[in-house]
């Protein structure tokens, strides 16, 4: 019997980067491999690269493509009702296209498209922190935020394949603009506040604050050792610096990450009032750095559901995606 | 062939008053009645008082209990993972006991206990409008705010029957208690200001400010019909008063209205980015009052939505949780 019979290939395609995973059906993960993937200005061109690619990595673990059982791939934006058509995926600026018959010209086997971040759960509750869970939420906290949810243990995909985008949840009504609505706006309302980019936005408005109050730079090195770290520059503060403050007891670092996980925490507790799952997994970058992050959003979350709920980290980090793209080709969770 | 042949009951169970229906598989109605229901002070007497009227309820339409195929029943509170232990009912303050058993010494086929709002979701999912939807999130707007979803064709309760919990979402995070706790609160944060209850405390808190700043009631009921309509007294002030009013364009009840509508329509946003429903459906007294309310819901939460969402009013008015749990029974949404 040949090494990959009964193997799956799971692919989590990004904007800069695509991570292959071959596992078996009982999960064994058999390969990950992370290949740098920016330049495909088409589908078309970028199938025709991935697949060249694959054939030798195959190779190398003694796997023929086509001993392959199925492939899954995550997208980071919405595959339609049809199962091939990719939308919302600002990072693969591609032509419109149903992606399917152009992975049929390599691969003739069965193919499973979806949302990354739905992906990354899947490989969570195959082999990461949600193992043996029915009803998780997951939130990626990156630089931006993603949403997926394993609802009576099956994906749930919402009526147009966009369930999960809670970067658009309001939990500030006053901060909306004039007319309450969203369009324009490039981050949703939550987003814009809790997501990486949003801490480094928060950071930057609270130190332009700092600046004036103190009288300059010079007068505010001598008091915040967070102004000192990001050079003394606005620019110069993102959300890795923030929360490795944060993590020290800093208090300029403590008091920027206030209103991020207030309003992630107000979400959370939301989420949970409506959707009552067992267990909330945290994701994503901002999430992963450390236990400050999660152990804060648990002391914050408690008392805002009405059932009470779990809250952990995700396990798998940047396989998860890969990983359950692979339990996806495999119909792991149906 | 006798008349109950194929039939199901449907059982709407209130603090005051049950509702009773008799369905076909088909979806046909052959009987709906409405008793009162208060003063039972235990679940035993409450089933040996319903099954006693029940029986000659069912003898003038025909039918005779042992031809009934299934009975469902909704409750205003928590059916939990056995499917028969009621709690978070504070409307039948009874002590804790599974209610199957109960029901067993009167009926010995199948029973299926749920939530009253879920129950009202697959009536109007069953025969109201939200035929033929798979994916609906349903809201009922009266005393308090009530949620159910259908997802994917099905029911979705959550980890341990408590999903719905739509009046403890969070849509102004500043409005928190000190402590950011929803404990001890007997409404939670949309709900005290969304719902009937809240609108009316919305009406008392205007008026009260009206009054203070014009100089007592007689100057305020000559410049506000919505006041004289109270009887010049804040404890006349209600929310079918209110809506009454907004619906003729009362320059006071607009005002009074506006904060509600933009928490349930930022709520609705919310709701929608995470479960990308194709239907959100409006029940419940508030929803009820005519067109208004439901319009300004469709105006405000348009542009909140990365997806289109259609919104409408629930249209089988207190029939549809019987109606629904004869739907349960039937197993018609699996």
């Amino acid at each position: 019997m040949a090494n990959g019979n009964g193997s799956y290939i799971g692919i989590d395609v990004g904007g800069t980067k695509t991570l292959v995973c071959v596992a078996s059906e009982s999960g064994e993960v058999r390969l990950t491999e992370k290949m740098a993937t920016s330049g495909h200005e088409s589908p078309t061109a970028f199938f025709e690269w991935l697949f060249r690619e694959l054939n030798p990595m195959l190779a190398r673990a003694g796997i023929s493509l086509n001993e392959i059982r199925g492939i899954g791939m995550g997208f980071p934006g919405v595959i339609g009702a049809d199962g091939g058509s990719l939308s919302h995926a600002p990072a693969l600026p591609w032509p419109h296209e149903n992606l399917l018959p152009l992975i049929a010209r390599y691969y003739e086997g069965p193919v499973k498209l979806g949302n990354d971040v739905n992906m990354a759960l899947l490989g969570e509750c195959w082999q990461g922190s949600a193992r043996g869970k029915r009803h998780v939420l997951m939130l990626t906290v990156g630089t931006g935020i993603g949403g997926a949810m394993l609802l009576n243990g099956s994906l749930y995909e919402g009526a147009a394949g966009g369930a999960g985008e809670a970067g658009y949840s309001i939990v500030d009504v006053a901060s909306l603009p004039p007319g309450g609505s969203l369009n324009g706006e490039e981050f949703g309302p939550l987003e814009s506040v809790t997501s990486g980019t949003g801490i480094a936005a928060e950071a930057k408005a609270y130190f332009a604050k700092r600046l004036s109050a103190i009288g300059g730079s010079d007068a505010l090195s001598a008091d915040s050792s967070l102004w000192v770290q990001a050079g003394g520059r606005l620019d110069g503060l993102n959300a890795p610096l923030v929360l490795a403050g944060a993590m020290k007891g800093d208090a300029d670092a403590l008091a920027i990450m206030d209103r991020p996980l207030g309003h992630m925490a107000a979400f959370i507790g939301t989420a949970c009032s409506l959707l009552n799952p067992e267990l909330v997994l945290l994701g994503g970058g901002v999430a992963d750095s450390g236990d400050y992050y999660t152990n804060e959003i648990i002391a914050r979350v408690e008392g805002l559901t009405p059932f009470p709920v779990a809250i952990g980290k995700a396990s798998l980090g940047n396989r998860a995606g890969a990983i359950g793209a692979a339990a996806a080709a495999a119909s792991i969770f149906r």
